[in-house]
């Protein structure tokens, strides 16, 4: 059998609302320039807003972008997805956009959002937030979720998370 | 063609983690009698903790059960189901547990609890909540879980919710 | 804790196209009200065509029908459907559906039904067949379909596989 | 806004049994290569048989494979998968397998298999069959699954196909 060998992908999830504000959408731009430039690949549920902003930063820096679609054709995907994966499941595939990353920032958010980081917390996949959800239980903050200062902090902050090493 | 005519069924989603502390299931099982007593059919995920006694509540009273499953078999469910709905889509199946009902009641919970919450919300389904998650954006709180005080006010609260009606 | 008991619930899924023939229509009808009559609980996609004639016909004789929808809204479904299970997962329920019965009854059918034919088959499940798709692999039929004559002959047959029971 | 742009991917999807004869793992691999010389990303259900020989051939020629996988953990799927797509939604996932490619190549295949090309024939992208299933409706074959003669000739078939191109 002909070996072959190739380095494992980071692979970073950017999740948001499909309608974002002018202020988020720069904000996931500039984390999908980050994630590029640092060599990770883009993962997200392939739509507009915080999904297109994302895809968008990542483009520009020549950065790998997929989209895990919820309908039924590549067509619905954002113009700066380059791998649409047509699950056709609708918000069922929140569960494969937080499980297919080493790491999860979340941007905003809606109660779409609120799912993906649940998926990811259960599944133990760090979150970073940025200006996200936060969440309580009995009365205590559950501070899974890692807050990060801007664009450039929530990068650094998942990819050291995604490759299992701690934060400082 | 015969005429055909049924009243539309009170479905009522149950939602709590699948290990539970023994208040957690007194309480399910107290929602499950009293939803059983007011005609609703239950709804839930099928599996241990809160969905088990929640279903047990509900056969007590000779109530309908329903388990929307994550696994592969009918086998996987608790006794208590008596329509085993078996998807085999895991966590996907959370959005069908919050989907299928008119209201959904939260007793405590877990992350996977959390994005049936948000499941629910997103579809703009009454969500009401027993020691369940608080959810904050921006600072503020965001208060689309109507707290309930006990089982019996969280069905009140609820059957009026999945009516249509507004709380008192 | 009280003691519950009900007995195991008969269940049988009727796969078919949403647009079916006026001939297929009958066909489902008159297996819905023979499964009705029997006591088996009606499980199908909840749509229209054979979805809502097998409906139809078990509502005729007091049945139970569960439709479990691809879309957001029970509103979706047939109006014979009285559990909509709504799974927003589009055509990926269609594992539930097959998954969902001891025994699957097909109706003629387009590739949706190949699908729930092929999960079934996939899963052990018997699946008996009215007029639907035959299978060959290698130039060799796969005999996994059991042929009925007739609605009555399918339900006999379907209820026989359900029940673990040899046919004659 | 910054400019971006960049060629649309071709995208062919591999199918087949997670357990195969030497025979299918040869094809699948031929297959593989043969795809990732003519710079088609490779996407398949990411787990063994067909899977893994479709992805070591696409990794030799340095493709790129992507494995839509049915459960939980990116370390299920087999190693020649780059950019595993972690759905969690069992076979539920075969939906996004087929759909989110621009053709589909059959090989071998079971049950699963059928549903993949059942899912594909129903979105109306083309199969390519290698050794694949046959099928029949009211006794006439259904002609829709399109026949090669070996690896190469499926590659160059399905390539065809994916471009709207018709067949000579």
């Amino acid at each position: 059998m002909a070996k072959v060998s190739f380095e494992k992908k980071l692979i970073i999830a950017v999740i948001g609302s499909g309608k974002c504000s002018a202020q988020e959408a720069v904000l996931a731009e500039a984390v999908g320039r980050e994630l590029a430039k640092r060599g990770a690949v883009v993962v997200c549920g392939g739509m507009g807003g915080v999904m297109e902003a994302v895809c968008r930063g990542a483009a520009i820096e020549s950065g790998l972008t997929i989209g895990i679609l919820p309908g039924d054709s590549p067509a619905d995907s954002n113009p700066y997805v380059q791998i649409p994966i047509v699950t056709g499941a609708g918000y069922a595939r929140n569960v494969a956009v937080a499980n297919s990353a080493q790491a999860v920032i979340a941007i905003g958010g809606d109660y779409g959002t609120l799912t993906e980081v649940g998926f990811a917390l259960k599944s133990g996949i760090p979150v970073v937030g940025l200006n996200t959800w936060s969440l309580y239980r009995g009365g205590e903050q559950d501070k899974s979720i890692i807050i990060a200062e801007d664009a450039v902090d929530a990068v650094e902050k998942a990819i050291t998370l995604a490759k299992g090493q701690k934060l400082d």
